[in-house]
C-alpha cells in the first residue's frame, strides 16, 4: 500500500469535510443557536484541518494508486468522514451517544436515512442541516468531489476510484473524459437540486411551520437529490401539502435515473435515452408498482386503518413507490399497516432499487436486467448446447464476464443479507413490544423477524425506514450498540457495493508491494 | 422433442407408480379400511397401468434423448406422478379438494412435508402410508428407479436424466458407471432405512399408540430417509420417547450426507471421506447451529413459553437443527415461539440445506462452499489483477464455469424466492388471525410477512413447516387455491433445482428438432 499517497488524499478529504462543515456552522449562526452548537462544528473543523494538513507533509515515492488502493481508499473515506462527521452531534448534545451519532451520519453519507432520533422536534437546526446536507454530499459520491481535487491523477487511478464509487455495474463511456464529465454530472445534480428548492417554495407553507419554508425546501431537496430520506418534522412528508408531495415524488423518480442519460439529453441525444433498456425497465416497474399498491389500497380486501380518497390512494402509492424504489425512504403515510400486497410490492422494489449511475442504492435495475438475461441464456444453453449467446444490454454485447460478475454480486448481496439478519438476532430487543403513533393511530408492534429483515433490507439498500418495529414512524434507537455497528457497516456495504469494504478489511490488501 | 420416446418413458413411470401404489393398497387391506379406501387406490392403479401400456405402443424413430428432453422429462415425471398420486386422497375422502390433494402428494414426492391436513387423527392409515411412502420414493429421485428400467439408454441420455435429478452441482465420478452405481446407492438407502426401522422398534411404544409401533417406525423411517417430514400423529415427533428422538436426529444427519461418501466408505476409502470439504463443513455447521440454538434456549435472555431441562434443551436443539438442516421438517417442540437467535439460526440452515447428493433440499452445502470460494477469488482478483486463481474444491481445481453456474443458481434461487413471496401477498389470508395449540400452549398468530417468507423458504428448500401462521403446529390449509398451486410449483422448483422446470415451460424447448 502506498500509505503516504493514501494519507495525502485522505488529508484532502478531511480538509474538504471541514469546508463542508462550514455550512451547518453558518446555520448555527443564522438560528442563533448559542456557543455549544457553534463549538460543535468549530472543534471538528479545526481537528480535520490540522490533521488534513499534517497528512500533506510526507512525500509519496509513487504518485499513482493501484486498483486495490483505490478501493480501500474509498472505504476508508466513508469511515473517516463518519468518525469526524459524528462529532458535532455529540458535542451539541443532540445525540450524546457516539455510536448513535456515527449511525446517524453514516446513514446520512450513505443516503440511507435510517434514524436513531426518537423526538425530531428536540433537535437543533444545525444538526438537522448537517444530517440532510450529508445526504446531498454522499449522493453523488464524496469522491466525485475529490476527483476535482486530484489533478495529478492522469494515470487511471482516478478511474479506479470512480469505479469503486459509482453505483451500478458499468460506469459507461461517459466516464472516459473523467474530469470534464464529473463536473458536468455535478452541475446537473446541482441544477436539479436548485430547481426542486425553487418549485417547493411555490407551495403554501405548512401550517405551524410558516417561517421554515426555505429551510424545509432546502433540507428535503437535499434528501431527494441524494435519495437520502432524513426528515426534520414528525411524520416525514406527511404534513406537506399534496403539491409538494407530488413535486417530491417526481423529483425522486428523476434522481433515480442514470445521470449519464441527462448528459445524453444535454448533448441532444434524446432518442438514445428512450432506447435505454434500463430506462424503460425503470418506468415499467415504477408504473406497475404504483398500480399494484394503488389497487391494494383501493380494493381493501385486507382491512387497514387509514381511509383514503381515490386521489390520496394514488398520491400515497406514487409517493411511496417513488421514495422506496429510489431508496430515499421519505413517507407520506404509515405504509407499515398497509395490506400485504402493497407492502410486499414495496419490499420487491426495495430490493431492486433504481438505475445504476443514479444516487439510489439497492441491487440496481441494470443488474436485475443483466441477471434475467443471463438466466435466460443459461436456460437456452441447456436446451441447445450449441447455442451461442448473443444477448445485448444497452446496445452492447453482454459478455459472459459481465453476467458472471452480476451473478456474483447478487449472490454476495444475498449472503450478506442473511448474515446480517443472523447477527441482529442476538439483540436483546427481539421480542420486545414498541408503541407506534402514526396517521394510522396508536398501535404496538413486536420486534420480530420482519423487523430485522426489513432493517437489514433498509440499510443494505440505503433506504431508511423498514417495517414492523423499524417502520416509517418508528426509529432504530432501540437496537443495541452492537447491532448499530453492524448496521453501520451494512449501510456502507450497500453504498459501496460490497467489494471495496471487503478489500479494506482484507489483510492481503495491506501487504507492502 | 422426441414425443414418442418421452411418452414411452413416462408410460413406464406410470406403470411404476401403479406398482408402488400396491403398497398403500395393501395397508388399506391390512387395516380393513373398507371398499372406498380400497377403490381409492385400485382406480388410479388401473388408470396408470392402462395409460402406461398404451404409451408403449408408438415406436420412436430416435431412441436417444437430448439433454433438454432429459430435463423436461424429469419435470414432467414429477407433475404426472403428482396428478395421479393425488387421486386416492380425493376418492377416499381424506382430502376431498383436488388441489389440496395435489399439494399434499407433491409435498410428499418432493420430500417437503408441508401439509394441508388440519386434523391428522381423522386420516386413514392407507393415506398416511401413501404420503410418507412418497417421501421415500421421492427421496432418492424417482428417476433413480427409472434408470434401472431403461436398459436401452447406453448413449448418455440416462446421464442427462440423472444430472437433472441429482441434487447438488456435481454428480461426481461415482455416476460414471451408471447402472451399477445406482443400484449400490439404492441398496445403501434401503439398508439404512431398514436399520432405522429396526432401531426405532427397540424403543418403548408411545403411550396410547401401543399397537402402532411398527407402522410408526416404518412411516417415520420413510420420512427420515427421504428427509420428508410428514407425521402421522399430532405434534410430529413430540410424543416420541427421547431415545427415538435421538435415533431420528442421528439418522437425519446421516441421510443428509452425500451418498457417494457411503460408497467410498464401502470400498474402504474412509480417509477420503474425512478429507471431503463439504463433509467437514456439514459437521461444523450442524455443530455450530446446535450450539447456538442450545445457548439461546438455555440463556433465556428472550422469554419464551416452554421450560426445558438442560437435556431437553440439548435434545430439542439437536433434533430441530438436524431436521431443518436436512430439510426434513420433523419437530419435537414448537420452535415458532423460540428466541429470535434460535429461530434465525434455523432460518440460516434452512437456506443452506445439507450436502449435495443426499436426499435433502435447500441451496446445498457444496454450492455455499463454492460460492464463498468464488467470492474470495473475486476479491483477490481486485487486490491483484494478475492473480491466477487456483482454488480447489474436493481436491479438484474449481473452474470458473462451475463458480459462475453456482452464482447463477443462487441468484435465480433468490429471485424466485422474492417472486413467490410477492405472489403469496395476493392471498386473502394475509392479515387473518389463526389459533395455534402446541406444547407452548394456545396462542394466536397473525398471517403476516414472516408467514409468507417462511412458507416460501419451507417449500423452496423442501422442508415443510415454517414460522408464524405456517409454523410446526399450524398447516398450509388456510392458503387459497392459487397460493397452493404457486407453492406446488415452488416445491418442484426446489426439488429439481430450478432449471428443469424452466425448460419444461419454455416454448423453445418444444420446437421440433
Amino acid at each position: 500500500m502506498n500509505y503516504k499517497k493514501l494519507g495525502k488524499i485522505l488529508g484532502k478529504i478531511m480538509i474538504l469535510e471541514a469546508i463542508l462543515m462550514l455550512a451547518p456552522l453558518a446555520v448555527a449562526f443564522i438560528y442563533k443557536e448559542g456557543a455549544r452548537n457553534i463549538f460543535a462544528f468549530v472543534i471538528p473543523i479545526l481537528a480535520l484541518t490540522a490533521i488534513g494538513f499534517l497528512l500533506q507533509i510526507p512525500k509519496p515515492k509513487r504518485n499513482s494508486l493501484y486498483q486495490k488502493e483505490g478501493f480501500a481508499l474509498t472505504a476508508m473515506v466513508w469511515i473517516i468522514m463518519t468518525l469526524f462527521g459524528a462529532i458535532p452531534f455529540v458535542i451539541n448534545g443532540d445525540i450524546p451517544n457516539y455510536i448513535n451519532a456515527c449511525f446517524e451520519i453514516m446513514s446520512g453519507f450513505t443516503t440511507t436515512g435510517s434514524s436513531i432520533i426518537r423526538d425530531i422536534t428536540a433537535i437543533s437546526h444545525s444538526t438537522l442541516f448537517w444530517r440532510s446536507f450529508s445526504h446531498w454530499i454522499g449522493g453523488m459520491g464524496i469522491l466525485v468531489f475529490v476527483l476535482i481535487f486530484i489533478p495529478e491523477s492522469n494515470d487511471g487511478s482516478a478511474m479506479h476510484l470512480l469505479r469503486a464509487e459509482s453505483p451500478g455495474p458499468q460506469v459507461g463511456k461517459i466516464v472516459s473524459k473523467m474530469k470534464v464529465t464529473t463536473r458536468i454530472l455535478y452541475l446537473i445534480y446541482f441544477g436539479m437540486t436548485v430547481l426542486e428548492v425553487v418549485i417547493l417554495m411555490l407551495d403554501k407553507p405548512i401550517p405551524g411551520y410558516e417561517s421554515e419554508q426555505f429551510f424545509f425546501s432546502l433540507i428535503y431537496s437535499f434528501g431527494c437529490a441524494g435519495t437520502g430520506g432524513f426528515g426534520v418534522i414528525p411524520g416525514s412528508v406527511e404534513l406537506f401539502h399534496p403539491f409538494s408531495q407530488y413535486v417530491m415524488a417526481i423529483f425522486l423518480i428523476l434522481f433515480g435515473i442514470n445521470f449519464s442519460l441527462y448528459y445524453l439529453l444535454l448533448i441532444g441525444k434524446a432518442r438514445q435515452v428512450l432506447k435505454s433498456e434500463e430506462f424503460r425497465a425503470y418506468f415499467i416497474i415504477v408504473g406497475a408498482a404504483v398500480g399494484l399498491v394503488f389497487i391494494a389500497l383501493v380494493w381493501r380486501f385486507e382491512s387497514f386503518p387509514q381511509t383514503y380518497t381515490i386521489e390520496e390512494a394514488f398520491r400515497h402509492s406514487l409517493f411511496q413507490v417513488a421514495s422506496l424504489m429510489t431508496t430515499a425512504g421519505f413517507t407520506t403515510t404509515d405504509f407499515n399497516v398497509w395490506p400485504m400486497l402493497a407492502r410486499t410490492t414495496l419490499i420487491v422494489i426495495m430490493f431492486i432499487g433504481a438505475m445504476a449511475g443514479s444516487t439510489a442504492g439497492g441491487i440496481k435495475l441494470s443488474r436485475i436486467v443483466i441477471a434475467v438475461k443471463g438466466a435466460y441464456i443459461n436456460v437456452k444453453k441447456l436446451i441447445n448446447p450449441r447455442y451461442v449467446p448473443k444477448a445485448k444490454f444497452e446496445g452492447k454485447t453482454l459478455e459472459e464476464k459481465t453476467i458472471s460478475d452480476v451473478f456474483a454480486f447478487i449472490t454476495l448481496y444475498f449472503f450478506i443479507f442473511v448474515f446480517v439478519i443472523f447477527l441482529l438476532s442476538f439483540d436483546p430487543i427481539n421480542g420486545e413490544m414498541i408503541t407506534i403513533v402514526s396517521d394510522a393511530g396508536e398501535y404496538t408492534e413486536k420486534h420480530g423477524f420482519f423487523s430485522n429483515f426489513s432493517a437489514t433490507l433498509a440499510c443494505m439498500s440505503n433506504i431508511g425506514p423498514g417495517f414492523e418495529a423499524v417502520g416509517p414512524y418508528a426509529s432504530y434507537a432501540e437496537y443495541s450498540g452492537f447491532s448499530k455497528i453492524i448496521l453501520i457497516f451494512t449501510m456502507m456495504l450497500g453504498r459501496l457495493e460490497i467489494l471495496p469494504v471487503f478489500i479494506l478489511f482484507s489483510p492481503k490488501a495491506w501487504k507492502k508491494i
